[in-house]
């Protein structure tokens, strides 16, 4: 494709990819690949997410020095391919000994400049400062006369950073921030405000490129975005999945906006000799100067809160499984809402030929919930298993009775019921290589309300950081958006019980979902003190209780499996709590 | 007690004391209990562990508002106490909404100075860098016409530190580490040699006050002790124990040795103008001149290698058991070493009386096996239970015939085994609770030779992180130094087994220990690339085969129980990969 020359015009692709931790050679052929695309579509310079090379979090891969060689070697490999385009690339960089979170500019099988990450993370799932060392100097670099600045994730989220000293001093035009930045609740409004607020503020072209896949207990959600000068968001890159989007960029009014704009005039001063910036000059290439990208632009956002949540479940889900070369799930299909969410979101992530659903009765279920897990089973057109447990459990209890004597039923028989099932679904998972899905939801793991080794027995907690009363709301959702019954209404409309012992109900133990929910969201999420919390209009007996459940229960999560982080604060790597501890708010 | 002044001697208490996280009332108490005792033997100055207030480490309840406040309060609350004496404290401190990893010096119902920890770890097992700010300024003090320099731990690691500038720019001539530094083998002598240099190289009295106590993965060994300026060990704490040790320290010789030393003379212009100081003087107290101190001094390391293994491991069973509140625990007996070592190390920790070992023989238990587990038991007076599986074992294949059909067995039955077991530990954990021990050593959950909810299943994982080959050793020597029999001469000669199928030993599926074992070292602990491990003598394709096995267990190993750190490098905090990884070295 032929391409007049403009020079205040840019084509730009960004490359929201869907990297793997460690995969170092899929990681590189795909970038490979998309530099391709971009080249057939004319692209002056495409940039991928940050550490698109290791995939993120790599965690202490980083440690071993064989892997950071061959990221080095990797990077090589595709500098090779950068003949007529420039490309910015993640990768791990290494100076003194040093580790540095980089991003390369790479053009014409060069690489002309690489920035070192200047602000680096280490709260909430972070641990940045764990590997690598600060970068000093912003980068700059010119590509056809448009001056063009890099700087990766965290950079972004600094007030007054290195985002805003490129503009301010260094006279860049457009930002490039890469990131892999992972889902939350509320968290993709928040990044783009970010944007906006970086674009505006420095009169600069923001183009963000954030990352896209499942990791563990993080879902990257892409939501890869462009902004103009004056705060517009120009396009969006697609939620939750992969993206190649490529925009033509025009800064032909940047000046004269700059020297309009009287904040942007006084905030100079603020960074003079502030930064020691490092400048690049990139060799010309061909510009584009028609009007139109060569694909269709999106700026709406697609997705509303609960599709975003179910998305996010959806796509850590089919990541965990599939990055981790299984093809076949197997859960327990309680009749519970839970388990039918979670095999919901399970067939959207693999397909339906690729779950097993298993019912496992004892004296204790219902037949109604016996009906209503056969019920999902069809619905969802899974395959569908029933293994009644009742003579085994009467088994243990026969085994037991010469140690437990005459002592009542207790939460002991209700957990060994639980853990027979765990051993069930354990022993078809070793029998057959499925991966075993654990269904419990965040309301259950805050409080302790489930068993270890029993229904937490899995490879991975798809909803373990979705709240009870959000379960109900996205499997309502879920019938409402398909217009039939996914979910059989009559596991929506009963009370939730774990069924371990006759008429048991989970409000029995504890308080109602509508009030535990926000208690343990303002306890957990936003470390409220008890005080805070009453004042919010909550019993202070009912808190310091759902409290104190939540402290003492700290071994349990310990040992349970990842899950998907989807709110500001999960269990796991998010919220470091000590199991010994003596401390009680 | 009446005192003559002699103002080149200073008494000093090292206060080695237990705190537990979380407990600030608790150590409050034991604070104040320890300053008490000080006074009474005319103590000028005591020092007390890192974090005395908060415990080591909070970890994620530093994020908590109320618990920083509530260490505030506790350390107002000791301040009351000093009347008379400097006590040197530890604490969080906030400024500006930041928090600093602090000590306080306080004397006469004051706090006259407060140092901000200025070299923050964020490596292995410590996250400091998540919840602390760096200090920027360096505290001496002076008391009596002695100047002294105050530090927090990794100051004491970093070469040309704070120490350093104390010594050489502010003329301290003692100064006072307070530290939290977990045990691991070979960290004692470490410690040793950097207090000695801090010593030699800047000419001053090093006063080591480390943490002793266990907090889930960590063991604190204490092993405080006093250098002299001329690097000769003057006093050390217990390992493994409390300790309020008492020394006069003479400082006297100090200033001619250093107009003597011309390479203390060269260094001091290498800080000259790097540090920004903080004096503060302090009231003159009365001060001992008696050349002999109140309590018999230690001068020699106590343990060998293997005892200070061992009694890191009974300090760390013990404090996880006491400090959660527990009285007793319960563990498999197989009359394998593992469980016997097991059940040793929780005797020492808890008392025979809060022991019960359980034998769950099934088809595949040999005879002796079981009449080990018994002789075990004998031998440490403990309660013995035995519960045969197999008809509950017979009961699950039963039950899973319609769908395991005539597949053969495999690893899902042998795991139903250890699983049923596991059932029964937790079952017996929560009908009596009791803690469940695991017995898992490292060499199995490296490669994953070992059932996750079977033998995994329980609360803390004594021996976790000790190599099978240091298992055999520590059973050995247990024998030994007792002059008995403990450990079955049985269970320390014959072949390990599994015994989950017939005739089933571990060198069938993995190389003998003595093997595996030091290519498992170089690969965890010291991060040597397949290269490097060939290089040191082993098989190239045995080592392909063993680090497979140790990267693709990782799933196992995250959902794995909490136990005791006595390696370099241990599973959990200290290795933190993720499960979700296509690198394979």
């Amino acid at each position: 494709m032929h391409k007049d020359f403009d020079p205040r015009k840019l084509r730009i692709a960004i490359a929201q990819i869907n990297t793997t931790v460690g995969d170092l050679r899929g990681n590189v052929e795909k970038i490979i690949h998309n530099i391709n695309e971009a080249k057939k579509n004319s692209i002056d310079l495409i940039a991928f997410p940050e550490l698109t090379i290791t995939g993120y979090p790599p965690e202490d891969l980083l440690l071993q020095s064989e892997f950071i060689e061959e990221n080095l070697r990797s990077l090589k490999q595709i500098v090779k391919t950068t003949e007529n385009i420039t490309s910015i690339i993640g990768f791990v960089d290494t100076h003194n000994q040093k580790l540095f979170n980089s991003a390369a500019v790479i053009c014409n099988g060069k690489i002309c400049g690489t920035y070192h990450k200047m602000h680096l993370p280490n709260y909430g799932v972070f641990d940045e400062k764990r590997y690598f060392k600060e970068g000093i100097h912003p980068v700059i670099f010119e590509l056809n006369g448009i001056k063009i600045g890099v700087s990766i994730c965290e950079d972004l989220w600094i007030p007054d950073s290195v985002i805003d000293a490129q503009a301010l001093n260094g006279g860049i035009e457009i930002g490039i921030n890469i990131s892999a930045s992972p889902y939350c609740s509320g968290k993709i409004e928040e990044r783009e405000k970010l944007v906006i607020d970086k674009a505006v503020k420095n009169r600069i072209i923001m183009s963000y490129v954030n990352l896209v896949g499942g990791q563990d207990e993080l879902v990257f959600d892409g939501s890869s975005l462009i902004v103009d000068e004056n705060g517009e968001t120009l396009c969006r890159c697609k939620e939750f999945e992969e993206d190649l989007l490529i925009f033509d960029l025009d800064v032909s009014s940047i000046k004269n906006i700059r020297n309009d704009d009287i904040f942007f005039q006084n905030r100079k001063q603020l960074f003079t000799g502030k930064f020691d910036f490092k400048s690049v000059k990139l060799p010309t290439t061909s510009v584009q100067t028609s009007n139109s990208s060569s694909v269709p632009i999106q700026t709406f956002r697609k997705l509303d809160y609960l599709s975003e949540v179910y998305q996010a479940l959806v796509l850590g889900t089919r990541d965990y499984v599939f990055k981790n070369g299984f093809t076949k799930v197997v859960l327990g299909l309680s009749g519970g809402i839970d388990s039918a969410l979670t095999a919901a979101i399970a067939v959207d992530a693999l397909g339906e030929e690729s779950i097993v659903g298993v019912a496992m009765p004892s004296e204790f279920s219902s037949q109604s919930s016996l009906e209503d897990a056969r019920q999902l089973a069809t619905n969802l057109d899974i395959e569908y298993i029933v293994i009644p447990i009742q003579r085994t459990f009467e088994q243990y209890k026969e085994m037991l009775k010469p140690v437990f004597s005459d002592l009542p039923f207790d939460t002991a028989e209700e957990n060994i019921q639980a853990r027979i099932r765990g051993n069930i679904i354990m022993g078809l998972s070793n029998k057959f290589g499925w991966v075993a899905l654990t269904t419990g939801n965040k309301s259950e793991w805050s409080v302790g309300y489930c068993t270890l080794y029993g229904d937490m027995a899995g490879g991975f907690a798809v909803i373990k950081d979705v709240p009870k009363t959000l379960v109900f709301q996205l499997a309502k959702n879920l019938n409402e958006k398909r217009g039939k019954v996914i979910i059989p209404l009559n596991t929506l409309n009963k009370a939730p019980s774990a069924e371990l012992r006759h008429n048991q109900k989970d409000e029995d133990s504890l308080p109602p979902y509508r009030v535990l929910d926000p208690i343990l969201s303002l306890y957990i999420e936003k470390n409220a003190t008890i005080k805070e919390i009453v004042n919010q209009g909550f019993d202070e007996e009912t808190v310091r209780h759902v409290i104190r459940l939540v402290d003492i229960n700290e071994y349990k999560r310990r040992q349970g499996p990842p899950g998907i982080k989807i709110t500001p604060r999960a269990f796991g790597k998010d919220r470091r709590m000590p199991v010994t501890n003596k401390y009680r708010i």
